[in-house]
């Protein structure tokens, strides 16, 4: 099968190249009679319009990136049907990039960005992310750019994200609640906001509870998994065990539980556990997994439709705003008595 | 900052457009040393080649397509990532699609991919998907175009999967072993091969042990979860319940560690469970999960290798070639007596 041209179709048609184009781009100059034999006959031989020299002319891409640090995780993955959901219902495709916790490969993804590739950006930071000119950048060429969970909150566009340092408070004072004193904190990152929004909430509901915060409980996780398992397996191997851990990723709660089968510890006897966590199978866990829960696909829903706010008016610069949508707290029986 | 446009770049370099675009492609009409100015000065002010300029030239649009059901699922998930380990190396971008296990999503996808927007399509059939004629006509307008996972067998190119019928035979005698007769099937899809297969591979091993097929034990879900919940439901609350349940799919699984849950029928001891999964969390569940797992990144590598070879060399006609990964049975609790 051949691919059908705009000439062809205008021969087929005995009518000019440019008249089949203005009837299939809905010109006023183009009667509504000619508009329809046109779009018939386009339909009739199945021509598509090319999307490059059609790009060209709009200079819309019709198509928007998600960046994420990855897919295997369920909260991005609920996020990116978030974003598809509005996606969709604009006419828009969806690139999804994954830079895997990698800086280099955001920034790489970032620089070919630039060049109108897209109309629009949604990103989340990798958790190696720290100075963020490359995001600046981005934005500074007029792109659309909406940051979701793993903002920073030095760039100048709007920003969703769930309440990170009240969800972590909570967290913690339903440990202490449940006779905790000792509580470990994991972060996943010292550079990320929400990270160290969720070590702040965790800080504060120790302080107000007359806890001292105990560095040697705060364990400094990042992208490389054998040496968040290494650290993990510091941290339970203590002679004085935590009475409790506070994980700020789904994927180090994991870790934790795999870390107290190996060394035979009892969750929730020995250790209770809690994570900001979006896992499917969190209630089937044994035990089932207490978690705080994001309201991923709303995440990703909210930011897609600021970013088409900015993408559809030309002459809407969006704001530096900040949209936050709480989490909720479920208690399982990882942290039960 | 304003985007610097190829003819600023010819202005600052005193150059003809022509001679600065000769340069950037790296023409053999153009010197050495001048292609050597050129370079460094659109490396010092930032200038990024326009892609649809770019694309309608070289008719390359440096992007493919990966087109599967869902995201929030650890199989194709995980499978993207193996996508994506190739296509990064050779400087690709990846568009991902998702089609909801809709056919009319499907549909809209192959129709859009047709006009040139990607190089190459890999592509993962929904369950509803029985009628195949839009992924020949995508394949006969030369767009080089790989199937993983689920695929379907008429359509003559190259196709990536794993050993689904062995799997499948050799999960429903583990469940024989452990001295279940009445075995139920869990199929997603009556239209994609992989479910097919699967199920001729438990109809198989059922009467190699001369247990005669029961057309009740086998559940004819798809892509409606409440649906699948109510089917699930009417199962296990059968008189004569199943010994054992043998799941075509993950989140199934899932649904009927939930269902047993709530109907307090206890796994492994009045039911057995094994299910075709990549669940990381499998074997952390009440009781741990026996899954059949699938080379889910292998399988994504692996399609993409191949789509790479359709890309790179013009005349390289895909064959009609299937590539067979085999799957690991793991053995877990949930199976066990």
């Amino acid at each position: 099968m051949t691919t059908v041209t705009l000439s062809m179709l205008a021969k087929e048609l005995k009518l000019s190249i440019s008249t089949v184009s203005k009837a299939l781009h809905d010109s006023y100059e183009i009667s509504n009679e000619t508009k329809k034999i046109v779009l018939q006959k386009a339909k009739e031989l199945n021509y598509q319009v090319n999307p490059f020299a059609s790009g060209l002319r709009k200079k819309k891409s019709k198509t928007i990136a998600v960046v994420v640090p990855e897919v295997a995780n369920n909260f991005f993955s609920l996020a990116i049907n978030g974003v598809e959901s509005i996606a969709q219902a604009k006419g828009y495709h969806v690139l999804i990039y994954l830079t895997h916790e990698d800086l280099k490969k955001e920034i790489t993804t970032m620089s070919l960005l630039q060049n109108g590739r897209v109309d629009g950006v949604l990103i989340s930071l990798s958790c190696e992310t720290s100075d963020t000119r490359h995001i600046e950048d981005l934005s500074n060429k007029d792109i659309p750019l909406v940051l979701f969970d793993r903002i920073a909150e030095n760039i100048h566009v709007p920003k969703v994200t769930t309440d990170d340092k009240n969800s972590s408070y909570s967290a913690t004072e339903h440990l202490i609640g449940q006779g905790c004193k000792r509580i470990s904190f994991l972060s996943l990152s010292d550079n990320v906001s929400i990270f160290k929004k969720r070590q702040e909430g965790y800080e504060e509901a120790l302080k107000k509870h007359g806890i001292k915060v105990d560095a040697s409980l705060i364990v400094h996780c990042g992208a490389d998994e054998r040496k968040n398992t290494i650290l993990l397996k510091r941290l339970f191997s203590r002679k004085n065990l935590p009475h409790a851990v506070l994980s700020s990723a789904e994927r180090l709660a994991i870790s934790c539980y795999e870390t107290c089968n190996n060394l035979m510890i009892k969750i929730p006897e020995q250790v209770k556990i809690i994570s900001f966590s979006n896992l499917q199978t969190a209630a089937l866990l044994r035990p089932s997994l207490t978690t705080i829960t994001q309201p991923a696909f709303e995440i990703g829903k909210t930011a897609a439709t600021i970013l088409f706010k900015g993408i559809e008016k030309k002459h809407f610069k969006l704001e530096n705003e900040k949209i936050i949508i709480p989490s909720v707290l479920i208690e399982r029986k990882s942290t039960g008595n």
